[in-house]
């Protein structure tokens, strides 16, 4: 059941009334989208990054089994533009709009002398809940489960410090072609954050844990949710490493394990359960591979990439 | 009754279990603290805008009633510095902590090439929670109730471009003492926003309405509360402005209208109530006084300052 959303006078940011829960767990996140804003400005696009922060935090509470509830935005500019500011919200709201979730309230700030004039930073702020009793945690991981792997439709959010000192981050930088991309690396930079919030949700009663493969990669974000005594060995070969990643380990001439470890190399949601759900987890869902398994743990490493 | 703060594996942000509402209404805001920070900087003082944030937030939702549950930040900064992080957090976390808020969670980023290296911005997000049936909206705001004004610190976090044209920020500019103020500039403007929160508590149940004086002064912000058909007469030789705004006049040569639009001019809080309850409102309420009334409604203003 939806909770209602309710408005009033003295509003400052947003009301919101919580119901239909027995004992509500609130999940809260908060994150910004990185310098993919810059290469945003640079190519003067507003449009995605609004759907890349609210599916970013979407991601992240969902690791825990929480629906989105409401999300509020700051937008602080070297000058206020309006243009820009609707079109940032716009990719806000229709973020918002796919999952359910209210957008309820949001900061602009115009800060001249701490932003140059065209330059604009976004952050973006979640509250979900989850049935206390539903809350994902891990805890009955084991050796034997195995990890499904979602694909993810770029660098999401993260590695674009790296991606840009590789690419540059001028319009005619970003502007060059790739065949292997079939279009620029701008355009390709700039692809929307994937939400596996709708996908997943009629699946949770299966899942055992869920890692957003975000900064850190697997590494950084699996251990999150492993239980001890446990190791997830990840077979990089299950899947194909998109094409920009391998332009990117290319042009930048980088070693697979620094790869491994600032980017997603194309898997963006980790889904661990048991092997018996696994086969029909990956029929059902669009582009899902059998990333790996949950082993027993040997030595000191949680995750080991084969 | 406190609601426990639970946390887990997977976490990102934090999990905040709510208890003790009937039907709880949660209430969200955010803000920033505006270009207070490019003092903080000038300054090289890190410990101050994490209060001031927090108690912005802290302050908004509670115009609503609501009692703040938890709070989460977003520091965004040219290069990480480890320090200033520690200091800021400090200030929220002494402020989430005197109204026993969690500081449930937080993003730091470092984004060279958005912020100059020793530049930083912050942002934060407070969710609290008011009983559906105690949500102050001031429906019941009348003719001939009384608007009790409580002394802000100084300019808490609004109107700084203007105080910054007026003053400067350098460092240099900063400095300069004042013998009105009895400080230098900088000390002064830097000055923590006061939290209302723990001293009106108690006498929510005779608040009719409740108005935060930030950014618009009087006129942006007590007609949010109000309802139909009254004006706020706000009578302004009720108290003493404090030196720093005549100053700020003085200096700027700046009109009284455009004074009273921008800045709090001393009072950072009002409260709507009856006569009946004013007096002792004002007795009980440390630097209170009765700034102003509710009258019928005649002419187009909401908000009149004689």
């Amino acid at each position: 059941m939806r909770p209602e959303v309710l408005a009033g006078p003295g509003l400052f940011g947003g009301l919101f009334e919580l119901k239909g829960f027995k004992n509500a767990v609130l999940v809260s996140s908060v994150d910004g989208v990185g310098t993919k804003i810059k290469i945003a400005i640079a190519l003067d696009r507003h449009d995605t990054v609004g759907v890349d922060i609210v599916n970013h935090c979407v991601n992240d509470i969902f690791t825990c089994g929480a629906a989105p509830l409401f999300f509020l935005d700051y937008i602080a500019m070297g000058r206020l533009s309006p243009p820009r500011v609707e079109a940032v919200v716009k990719g806000l709201s229709n973020a918002c709009q796919q999952v359910g979730c209210a957008l309820i309230g949001g900061e602009t700030a115009e800060m001249p002398g701490l932003y140059a004039e065209n330059d604009y930073d976004l952050a973006g702020f979640i509250v979900g809940a989850v049935e206390k009793e539903n809350i994902i945690n891990g805890t009955n991981i084991a050796a034997g489960d195995v990890l499904i792997g979602l694909p993810s439709s770029g660098l999401h959010t993260n590695g674009y410090s790296l991606a840009r000192k590789v690419f540059g981050d001028t319009a005619a930088e970003l502007s060059k072609y790739y065949l292997e991309l079939g279009r620029s690396i701008g355009e390709e930079l700039l692809e929307p954050h994937i939400c596996y919030y709708k996908q997943l949700k009629p699946h949770l009663p299966v899942i055992k844990g869920l890692a957003h493969i975000t900064g850190g990669g697997f590494s950084g974000n699996i251990p999150r949710i492993l239980p001890e005594g446990v190791t997830a060995s990840i077979n990089s070969k299950a899947w194909e490493v998109p094409p920009l990643f391998r332009l990117i380990q290319k042009e930048g001439d980088i070693e697979k394990e620094e790869m491994y470890r600032v980017f997603n190399m194309g898997i963006g949601m980790i889904v661990i359960c048991s092997a018996d759900s696994a086969s029909r987890l990956v029929k059902e869902l669009p582009g899902a591979v059998i990333a790996g398994e949950i082993i027993k743990q040997t030595g000191k490493a949680r995750v080991v990439i084969q």
